[in-house]
This record gives C-alpha cells, sequence and structure tokens, in this order.
C-alpha cells in the first residue's frame, strides 16, 4: 500500500513561455525505455515478485524502497511537461484553427488525445509497455538490469539536458541526474554485496560527472547524491545493510536518512487551457460547483490543498511579465 | 510523492496447489485494458495532469485519492498470481526437463521472463501499454471514461471469478469487486454533481449484484462497500464534498474514512522457486550474505520486516499439508 | 456509402457443440495478415483513395466492388466463431469457476474481453492493426499486393479447414476459398490487363484445387467459383471491363452477375450466453425492456427482423438433440 | 452484407492549397482511439456478435444501423486527408529531391507508404488496431462504452476543427461534429431506456454546443441533428422504437429517417500525383488501357462512374486560379 | 559484407517425435527480447553505427565478430525448431481437420503463417521487434548493455533447457549455453579492460555453472567455452587485444581462434510437410521441375549442397525405427 | 554460418553536411515494412525455413543466396543514415540545450536511444518487427512475397531517392535501385520457371526504369543490374539453374558472378559525436586504453582495420572545408 502526499519531491520552476517541441523531447523520460515509468514500475513490480524476502530482506527493502521514490519521479517529469505546454493552449474554446501549437510540435496528440499534457509515451510518440519490465526473479540478474536501466536512464537525462533549453527541462533533468545518480549506486553497491565484484570504478557512466552540470548542484549541496530515502514511514529499514560505504565518485559515505522523505515543495496549481478543454471550455463552471460542493460539505469556502500559486491564472502573467 | 507500507491491503490466502493457467487468466487484472495497472495509471496521471485543480480541488482529491489505493491494487493481483504460481517451479534448477509447469500454462513468460511471477501483461500475453491511459483533461469527460473503465474491470473481474476456482483467485476478486464498486459510484457520483443526470439507476453493471457473491460478504460486513479512504495522511480531504449520499445500491450513506486507509495484513514472504533462480538458484547463498550484511550494519540477527508466515518455507508444506 | 442488408452471404450450420479452441484458430481468418479484416479493409482504403478514378474506371470499380463483398466475409466469420463459441459459456452468471472454457482455450479474452464472441485479433490473440494495409497508389503495385493478399489468404483458409473439424469452420472456409478463388483471379487478371503478362498459369496457388474440397462444391456448382458481383445497386458497372475471359482452372467464362449481390441467408439469432453476460446475467430483463419499447413505438409485438430460428433457444436444444 | 453506394455522405471541398501537416493531424479522426475506425468497427463488430437478438432488437437495430452511417464517415475522412494531400506531391516522377513535402510533414508514411493519401494510422503515425473494439456483449456495458467512444471522439472532431484551418478539414469536422452528435444522443437514450437513468443532462459533451461552430449550421438547418437513418433500404425498422423524445440540447423530437440515408454527393476525381506514382508515374497508360478495355466490353467511350468534376486535372488549375 | 556457408555451427540431432509444445516454447530463444535475433541484431547494428572504430578498433573488432557468430546462433534455434515440428504436419493436404497439431500447440501460426517452422516471435507469440536493439553509441554503455543481454540470454537458454526435454531442445541449448557464456565474459573482460572494475566475479550468472549442464560437456571437452572465432576470414584481428587472461570460471586461459569458424556440420534436409504445403501440397512436382533446371543448366543430376542425410525422405523413417 | 567481410558493398560519399530529417526519411529503407531488414530477413528465415531442400535445390540457392547479400543492404542504409547524421552532435558534451538537432529532426530517437546513427525503425519512427516476415514454407506462395516484396521496396527506394537530396542517400538509393531490381528479376524467373507463367511483362515496376536515375548508372554499366552473386565461397552453386535468360528491361543474359560477392568498398571511421557521447563524451580516453591494449597484445601501434580515411577526424574537417 502506499499514502499520497500532495507535493513535488523538489521544486520546478513555474509555467513561462510554452515550448510544445521540447515537451515533447521530455516525453523520452515519462515513457521512453529507460524512462521514469520504467524506473518505477521494473522496481515495483521487482518487489511484488521478490521471492524469499525474509531471508534476503536488505536487498528487498533496497528495490522496494527506490520504488517508492520513483513515483515521485513520474510526478515530476509530468510536472515538468505540464509546465512546458502551458500556455500553448489557452486560446478560447472552439475557434477554428487557433489551437496552433499542435502543426508545430513532434507529438500532435500531447494536444489532441491530451489536455496540452503528458502522455505515457515516449519522444516519437511510441507508448510505454509493460515488457519494458524486467523481473526475472533472480536477485543477482534483477540487479545487473537494474543497474543497465539507471545507465540508459542517466543517458537520456543527460541528452534530454542538452536537447532542450526550457527552465523546466533544466531544472528537471538537474534533479533527476543526482537522484537517478544515487539509484545507480545503490544498485552497483548490491551487487559488490552479493558477488565481490568491484562496481564502482564503473562510474560516471556515461563519463560526465554530475559535478559538471550546474542545474544538480543546489542537490549535491544539501547531499541529495549521497542519501538514500526509505520513502516509508517504518518499513524498509534494512536498506542501510547495502546502502553503506564510500561514494565511488566522491568519496564520502552514503548514507540512509532518517526522515521518510525529502520535504519536497506544492505542486503547481496550472491554469486552465481552454482550447484544449481542460478542465473544460469554460473553467468556471466547474469550480461554481466545486464551490458550492465544498460549502454543502462544511470544508469552507477556501480549497484545502496547497499548491504553489493561487489559482487565479496570475502564474501566466507573472511569468511572462518577468519575461518581457 | 509517496509513501509505501509493506503490506497489502487485505489478507489473501497463502500458496496451495499451483495454478499456473488460472495464474496466465488473472493476468487479465493485472495487465488487461481494464486491469489494475489501468485504473492505477490512469488516476495517476489524471491527477497528474489536472489543470485548474484549486478551483475543481474536490473533484482533484478524489481522482488522486483513488489513485492511491489503486497501487494496493496492483499489489494484489501480483501478490494472487504469484501464490498462484509458487510451488510451480520448486524443483532443483539446472535439470532438463523439469519445469513442467512452462508446457501446460497459457503463459509460459511468467517462467521464461518471470520467476513464476507477475508479469505486465493480459491474458493473452500482451503487455499493458501507456496508450489504455485516458486523460483529456476534460474534467466531465475523464470522469465519464473513469466511470465506463471501472464498469469494464467490474466485467472482467466478475469473468475471472467465474473462470478460475483457485482461493487466492476467489479471495482477490472478492475484494476487488467491492473496492471497484465503490470507484464506479463515486465516478457516476461526481459525474451527477457536474452535470445534474441521474446516473444512480445504472447500478449493478454488469447486473450482478456484489450481495450474491460469497467473497465480497466479508467486506461488505466491515462497510468497504461504501467507504472511501484517502490514501494520504493529510491531503484530500475535500474528497467527501464530493462522495456522499446514498448508495445506489443500498441506500445506504457513502462515507470517506478519517483513517487514510485499510488496516491491511501481511504480505507473504513467497518461498524460493529454485527453477526458475528466484532469488537465485541456490537461495541460502544469498539468505547467508544478507545475514552478514546484516549483521555488521547492527541491524540484528533477525530480518524487520513482518510477513504473513515465517521463512522457513514452512507455508508450502503446512499448506499442502492441509490439502492432503 | 453503405446500407445494410441483415443477411449472411451464404448459409452457415447453427451453433451445435461448442468449440472455444476452434474458434481461437479461427480467429485467423478474422483478424490475421491476411485475414478478412486485412481483405475488407485493403480494398476499402485502396478505393476511398484511387486517384485519377474516372481513367482508370474499369481498375477502380473492381477494387471498389470487391470491397463491398469483403464486408460480408468478415460478418462471415464473426458468425462462424460466433456459433462455436455458443454452448460453452450458458451456465448461470456469477458462480465461482463455472466458465471453465477459458482454462482450455488458446485465447481466453474471447470469454473475458468478448461475450462468447469474436475479436478483431488473430490466432496468436494478437490484434489486426492497420499497417496491415497496403494503398501505395500505384494501381500495378496495389493489384501485386492484392493478389499476394489473396494467395496468403488461401492458405490460410486451407490450413484453417485443415485445422478445425467444426462444421461452422468447414461450411466458413468452404464459402470463403471460393468467393477468395473468385477475388484472386480478378486480381490477376486486372494485372494481366494493365502489363500483358499472362498470369493465370499461377492459379491454383496453394497448389490445391477448389474441386478437392467438399464443402466448395455447393457454391461451385451455382458458379460461384466464376462470378463476381457489384455489390451495388447501380455503380461499378466497368468491372466487366476487366473481369472476363477464361476461368484459368475451368476454362468457364467468368461472368458478373447482374443482381447486385448472392441472395444471402438469414443471420442466426444466436442465444444468450449467461456466464459472459452477453446479452446481461438476465437476459429476460432487457427482452422485457424491449417488448415494451417496441410496442410503444407502434411496431407491433413481434420482432420485425427476420432471423434462422426462433428466438426461444430451440437452435441449441435442437442441435443438442441431433447430436445425442 | 451491405451494398455500396459510389457517394460521399456529405459534399467536401475540392482539393485547394495542399497541406501535408494538416493532413497528418486528421488522421487522428482515421486511425485514433476515437477516429472513425474506432466508430465504425466497434458497432460492426457489435452488432456481428450480438447476441438474443430477436428479444433485444430495438438494441441490435441502433447499433447495426449506426454501424452502417460510420462506413460513410471513414470514406469523408480518407476524403479529406486526400484532398489536402492533393498538390503535394504532383510534380514529375523519379527526380531527385523534388518530394520535398516529405521532409516537412509529421508523417512521412503518407508519401512513402501512400500515394499522397490516407492511412490507417492516428496523427502520430500509429496504426489503428483491433483491440480499440469493445464488444463485451453486455448490451448496458457496450452501451455505455459507446456512449464515451462518442464523446472521445466528439472531443477529437472539436480539436481537429480548433487545429486545421483547411478547408476539406473544417468541412469535414462541421459534419462529423453533427453526426457524432446523434450517435451519442442514441446511446445515451437507449441507455435511458434500459436502466431509467435520466442521462440527457450530460449533453453536450464536451460543453461546446454545435451551434457555435459555423460549419455545423447548414447541417443543422437539415435536420441532421435529430435524425437518424436505418442505411438499410428495409432491415432495422425497430430503431424508432428507441431513438425517439426529445433532444438534449434543442428539445426537438429525435426522428428516424424514411428513406434510408441521405442523398449525398458524388465523390472527386482526384488528379494523379506522379511523384508518388499515383496511380502511376505516367498515368497516361493506365487511361489508354482503360479505355480500350471499356471499349472492348462495349461500355462505350465515356466512364459511368459519376465524379465531382471531369477527368481532366481541371480542378487542380480551377481551384489554385480562384486562389491566386 | 557476408558470405553465407551452408552449414550449421554445431550438429543438433535429425527430426523424431515432433513436439509443437516444446517448439512453441522455444520460439523465446528466437524472437524473445533475450534470444538470439537480439544478440545478432545488437551487435550487428552497433558494429554498423560504432564511431571513432579505428582509435577504439580492438571493441570494435570485438563487437563486429560476436555478431558474425550470432547470425550462426539464429540459424541453430530454428533448425532446432524446425526439426522439433518435423513429423506433425506430414499428413496428406486438403483434408478436413487433419492438422491436428493446431489444436494443441502453445503457437497456432507456427502452422497457418509457417510450414510447420520458425517465427520470428517469442514464447507468447509476440514478433520481436527492432526497439530491443541497443545502440546508443556510448562504448562503455553498450558493452554493458551487451553484458546485461547476454546475462538474460543465458537465464532464458537455462530455462529452456529445463523446460522442453526434446533432443533436439537440449543439444541447442547445450550449444548456446557454452557460446553465450564466451560472449559474457567477452563483454565483461572488455570493460574491465575500458574501466579497471573487476567484473569476473559476477561469474556465473545466472549462479549455474555449464559444467552442470551434461549437454555442454561435449563442447567444453574441445575448449568451445574459452575460445572467440573472428567469423571473418581476414578481418577483426584486434580481437585478441581485449578478449584475453583467465576465463573466470576455469581459470584457463582466453584464447581467439586462429582459424576464422569452427568447423560445423551440414544442416538437415528437412522432409516436405504436405499439409502445411511446405514446400508444396505435391513436393515432388518441384522436384521434377528443380531436376530439369538443374540438367538444364549444366549442374548434372545430383544436388551440390551437402546435407546431413539424403533427401529421400529417410531421415523420418530412420527416426522412428530407432524409436520404437 | 557467416563470415564477415569489413568492407561495404559499394562505396558511399563520405560525411558532409548533417541532414537529420533526411535521415529519419531514410529510416523507411531500414526498418520500414519493405526496408532491408525486411528483404534480410525474410530470405533468411525463408533459408531457414526451407523444406526438401535437396529435391528443389536451385530454389533453395537462390533464397539464401540473395539473403547474403541483404546483409549488405542493411549495411549500406545504416551507413548512409549514420553519415547524413555526422556532425549534427559534435558538439561538446554536457552543454544544456546544444544539441539543437534533436528539436528539428522526425526522429528525436536517433539522438535519445541511438548515439546520432540508425534505428531499427522506419520513417514513422515504429520500429521493425519479426511480423514482417513471411514464411509460409509454400515456395510458390513465398516466392510471390518475395517478388512483391521488392516492388514495394522499390516503389520506397525511389520515393525516398526523390524525398531526400542528401548525397548519401542518392548513392544509396542508386545503388539499391540495381541490385533490388536484380532481386525482383530473380523472383519473378523462379516463379516462370515453378508455374510457366510470364512475368517479364510486369518490369519495370513502378513504373519508372531504373535507366533513368543518373546515380544507377555506374553500377549499369558495371552490369550489376543483371548479375547475381552468391555471397558465398563454395556454395549455392545452383543459382544459375534459376537465374539465367534475357533481362526483361535490357534483354542482356543474366548472369552468375563467378566471384563471391562484389569487390566492395572501405567502410568510414565515423568521427566522434561528443554529444550523444558516441563512443563517449571523450573520445580520446578510449583511444588511448586501444592503444595501450593493442600494443599488449604485440599487434604494433597502428590500428590493423582498413577505412575509407585516416581516424583523425579529418574527414569531417576535408568535407567542411570542400563545401566553404
Amino acid at each position: 500500500m502506499i499514502q499520497r502526499f500532495d507535493k513535488l519531491q523538489t521544486e520546478l520552476p513555474p509555467p513561462s513561455d510554452p515550448d510544445p517541441v521540447g515537451a515533447s523531447i521530455v516525453q523520452e523520460l515519462m515513457g521512453g525505455k529507460f524512462g521514469e515509468m520504467s524506473t518505477f514500475m521494473n522496481y515495483t513490480i521487482q518487489s511484488f515478485n521478490f521471492r524469499s524476502r525474509q531471508k534476503a530482506r536488505p536487498f528487498y527493502d533496497l528495490i522496494a524502497s527506490i520504488a517508492g521514490e520513483e513515483f515521485g519521479h513520474i510526478e515530476l517529469v509530468a510536472t515538468a511537461i505540464n509546465t512546458m505546454l502551458t500556455g500553448a493552449a489557452d486560446t478560447e474554446a472552439g475557434q477554428a484553427g487557433k489551437l496552433e501549437a499542435v502543426r508545430t510540435t513532434l507529438n500532435p496528440q500531447q494536444f489532441l488525445a491530451g489536455g496540452a499534457a503528458t502522455l505515457v509515451q515516449d519522444s516519437n510518440g511510441k507508448p510505454w509497455n509493460g515488457d519494458y519490465v524486467f523481473s526475472s526473479g533472480d536477485l543477482i540478474e534483477d540487479l545487473t538490469h537494474n543497474f543497465f536501466l539507471e545507465t540508459g536512464a542517466r543517458n537520456n537525462k543527460l541528452k534530454v539536458y542538452e536537447s532542450v533549453d526550457h527552465p523546466a527541462a533544466r531544472a528537471l533533468t538537474g534533479y533527476l541526474l543526482v537522484r537517478g545518480g544515487v539509484h545507480q549506486v545503490a544498485y552497483a553497491r548490491a551487487l559488490e554485496r552479493l558477488t565481490g565484484a568491484d562496481l564502482m570504478k564503473l562510474f560516471p557512466t556515461p563519463r560526465i560527472p554530475t559535478d559538471s552540470i550546474p542545474e544538480c548542484q543546489p542537490h549535491i549541496k544539501k547531499g541529495l547524491h549521497r542519501t538514500l530515502f526509505r520513502f516509508s514511514p517504518e518499513d524498509f529499514m534494512e536498506v542501510k545493510a547495502v546502502f553503506n560505504g564510500p561514494h565511488p565518485e566522491t568519496g564520502e559515505d552514503l548514507v540512509v536518512a532518517d526522515e521518510p522523505m525529502p520535504e519536497g515543495a506544492p505542486a503547481f496549481d496550472l491554469p486552465a487551457q481552454e482550447a484544449v478543454f481542460a478542465p473544460g471550455p469554460a473553467p468556471e463552471e466547474i469550480a461554481e460547483i466545486a464551490a458550492k460542493l465544498r460549502d454543502k460539505a462544511g470544508l469552507g469556502k477556501e480549497p484545502h490543498g496547497v499548491v504553489a500559486q493561487d489559482g487565479s491564472g496570475g502564474v501566466m502573467s507573472k511569468v511572462k511579465e518577468s519575461l518581457s
């Protein structure tokens, strides 16, 4: 079971200039073979399928807790894509030929199937599929896979960073590179524990140190490059039996955080995009109904959720101001 | 973000006689178009993509919290499949022709790709894919979809119940029918709130009342057919602005639980299946290494996780005794 | 545009003993690369995409009219599959483990996704897809494809005939072999007209004459092996500019029928299958509502459609009688 | 069985300026999950698979006759795409680098696989597949699906209307929105008849009234927003037992037309596109052969089919004149 | 470029009792994610795409030459499957219901699409696809992938060995395990050379030594577990700069053979299977034509190719004798 | 078995101005339904699956030897794509937003999944799949397929030639058109031999003679339009029993070459592309390690492979010079 926290793992910049082409490319980090759907579902299914979990508990705990973090990663990728698409479809609904972004993007379905929003597809518009999940049950083999998967994921994050200059994409990849690096180390270390092979010399792979990416620095300063979270209030305590020893690049100690997860940041209240009917061609109708329902349920006048900005659509205008 | 709890949403029976064919069929509830991967990922992605969430908060909270529950459903389906496959591959590893189950099952990849375990595929062996996710951003349309999705899911659960007589499959479908029914009602009620249309007369659909399924009764007695959980310690409080009023079949009040989630039950420590190398062809090696690592990390001699049974493999023998 | 006639192109035997495995195999003729969905959609799309149709009208008319016949072929394949599945799911709905056919068939989704009915899949459970349609626009090339497609289709029909002994499958393939043969000849003749190449010596391909299949004889006796229908009340008159000359195997003249299409036969009123909720777990409820609606609309007490048998479910019992 | 009429359901504008990007986007209405292939094949297969059709005849007739109309819709979508691509490949064949449209379109296969023509793919170039067909056999559930399918289809039509300014796309979506709306109402009404639930308040969904789309007006004026055709000369008479009562938006009576289908309009004689060899790199050769064959068959000198324009290529020049 | 040698890499047993179910399972080694199509095409494409090949020549030569061997592996897998299917379809062609094997196999398309022969599919009947090829261009990453791919391939070979008792399957997996082991070592060694990480302790993975598989022993005795072939008459000489040092399991020296490739064994002249029209329903016709053509071309009376047995169909009878 | 020769079948121009869009389109010739993966794998698998090969040896030899040539064709297509992408990613690695080509190409995965290199996909980014292989075992039918496949392949080559003006694409298609034409003739001739049908009048199809393509002329001058190679040192001698008689377009004699294969040309040493980490973000590190390994293995200082240019990166600069 899980419990959700209505927060992002890290802060991302608010919507600014829309970038549909960039958002098409960032899809690789969502639905690509090495995207976050793959890391999330691989570790999740491996944890469900784990046999002999008591006797091999440190390894089970490692996989299960990293799975917990990966949910937050698909959330971040979706958030970045959605902020990059915000503004691309905020014209009036029902007007012929006004939804121009569809003609110039690489992925028309972000608008036709989605509401200027994330799809579970890769950068070529191909859907993620369940056979991207590798769960052989053989612990050494699954860990070998996971190390390889994180390596491919790091490659893709670096290339997306190189390809898309939008602030949301840069912030996203800066964070994911740091956190993916931790998982890459964790799986290599687990393999070392089980086989005695010295895998630390493989780092960094690809051979671009996280140190050289400016957007990684704030997270490295907080020690996030060497810290694993359990993403559980009380479970997965044996993670620390595997995740320890020196970091392969810096030599610092790897640590398991006492707190279950990072503090995080409030999510955005993404403004409506009327041309794609999100949340409807006339969003105020829904707002009125919601207000009445809230009132009737004794919940008061103000929404209870905490978001990064107020819901009045001010984000877009403020950002645009700051850009002009 | 999420936090994981190392527990199942409900108790399932322990491994007994293996049933690979049945396990192939139950895959429909994992990776089928109307399986739990679909419900989980649809609501999760819809919650990520939700626009104007503050103004439409009761609806956002509804979708986001049901998504939280669905993670527990893929966990349950995987658990049921895995218990049904347990015992089908517990012969010695590396012996020619001893893995006989592969020849008679409908899905050889549960053994060849998996370790006698769940795949992210449907009952025809086709992988789940990301285009099963519908996330148009149009709230009324997404809710219409979700109501339809739950209807199709209920159909599939009923048919799997009819098709597979294995205790794990029966317990699984009994629980999922009750919980899926709650979600079906929730989405219909949300549509009523937004449009005024009276949808409660559509229930039950398919027209087989949950009342008539014996395996549903324990859950109905606990009121689980009319209770929604937020699956969050503090968020999604506005669910109750939508989920209220009478239950369409019983007339009882729909309620939102105060506690975030059901109490749940410990998961199984599924025994090793050596013939498929899960967790390895000689699982004791891994156990020894794990014991040393645990000790070295100051975690003591006993594993920290709580499981339904001890890890000595006693489950299988006890169950087999009870069957003979 | 089309108009439908609520009739089958030829008579098929009524439901008798169910044969789910056979029905899984017959799916190849529905959704396989060389199945009737492929012939139907290839010629349909080619006719839509045809350029310079006035100047090349005899060829356009040929393709367009054969497309019209192919609709009737997917109808026949579906009918055969459905009769073969009838009786496999007529137990009471909602009973655990009673839907036994699912465990022994090759395609569980005929029951889980369908109501003991046809899917748009092949014999391996893989869905038909739109890239099976070849529509290059180059007339000679499209005709070359069509000749090849009919050849592959004939191969598959012959093999299904060899694989499935069920009376519905035999009657189906007997008819389709004859009609597919006409189309194979038609496309070869069209190529001859355009290029001068003598293609008639390729027949029969595969090298099994239709003469040797008993189930083909009634249709051959009617001349259906050398007759093309326009499947249009007034259009496609130029078919006869291409479809003429001697039949490659018998030497008889090829003819275009004066009447638009074969007389056909009434379709079956397939009995309900309650275990798969088709048309519902308690079909009498629907019947009552329908009766009231019919009455209210001034349509009288009896259904207006003509079917092969009365709607009282007598088919099944009569057939079973005849088998015992 | 069907009979074809060599006519379009409604008039579309002739080829004008080519718009390959727009044509890539319109593909969503052909091969998308909610495109016309989906509506056509869903209702067609549901009608084949319908059980207990005599007792439930009004519902069978409804589904079967709407299926009949949908054939005309795939025909219209193909026609619109083909007119939009006309002119994009009319350079001489066999010249290096002259087929420039391929470099700027979103779907190169419209030229490489097709002859500047429609594919059975969606706007991301993914083929339509048979698992888009939902045919559970449970009447209430199939109708729920069909209502949802029409809702998604309406969403897609509106967005394509917003995305593509080409006259063919606007005329196409204007017509399809009106006719799709009729089907959406029909399925909702059928559900009302079976369950008593009041679904009319869901309209319009998405919440953009057809009234506000100029291209819908000519069709609304003819009453096409409230008229169902049987698309059969004599069958499906019981449609009117379901399709009646007030239209949810206008309150006018829903009616079933006496005539089987709309009058329609002649199709285009789309000019050759030599660069993609449609119907060949030197189309005059084919024309000569066809003329001889027609003559030899006693069909006279003029083609028998009726098309919107003469076949001399005058369409393109006339349109281009009118644009300059 | 390549040159083909009409020989198998190793001897396999001739056709004996057919085993269609086993042949369905062996498909995993052909078209599975970790099958031989994957190893063959991964290394082939990586060699085509290799950048800076002169400067990194030892690594290029390694990948390119292993690719050469893998062609022989898909040939062996196909041969094994084909021998296992031989005899399952040797009844007379065109007889209703005589092709019984189709009803009991897991993959009907081996008969319906193939001529009792190999498909490019996996054990679930899903086709191999090009996205199984990983070719990032980053040498360290590609080698990491290749090591992982060989690990997964070894897992699958072991499980197929455990699942299928047919002599052809056992001989096949015995050989492939030995040769795949060489490739696994080669890629690990290459990674060691590039990074300094000690990977040899990962062996064997899965943790079943090849020593314990009887069918591996003949090949181990010949030293095939530690020998790499260049599969080129003169190229890829720098392989030995990487492939050297001690074998991780036996400590023996790894060697590069002087001769380009193993001696090999003649292929089978697989007997006709008339019921699936391979090579035709009446194979003697083809034989007669071939004889005439051979004669006319001055090639003499006897076929020039060398096969394991004479072409008179004696194989089947001899094997059947030996089994009775 | 095969042996590889580290050479291309024909000379291609070196990298010049990068053309990512063109390279996306050329993918159709790699992974399209009618691309070289299809011709290569179809004939390869057909040769593996060939039954009764001794008696039908001339036909077996024909298919097997053409398969041998097709390997060289996938190699050529990959080479052309790779040269067209060279220069598009040669900026420094790890810089935000510098990999601009990804934003303007039709296939971002050539950079994100590949290292500015070929994928096994078509021009829409869809992976090649194993069901593109047709291998029915029925010789006449397989040959009919192969003739059709070559026809479709010729169509695609012509259209790519028309679409992409890059010198590599023109040289590639010029060569492939000539060689594909030989295969098209070969399969038609084989069908003639088996059936007596005169197929030569179908040529050329599409109706654009190779004569009219300037890039074909150098190859035609060498007689490559009428010469078949066995691609084997000693096998497949019976090819000449089928491949003989007059060429359908020129009337010249078809001949089987005495030498096994064309002389060929050295491959390129494609320069590193650092931004996509091919062969790494700092390629000199790999070069140093390779030099040491070569030295240690007694291979001397210079690489042993022969390439079209020296490995110092001079190609790019020279070409760029020549362009400025």
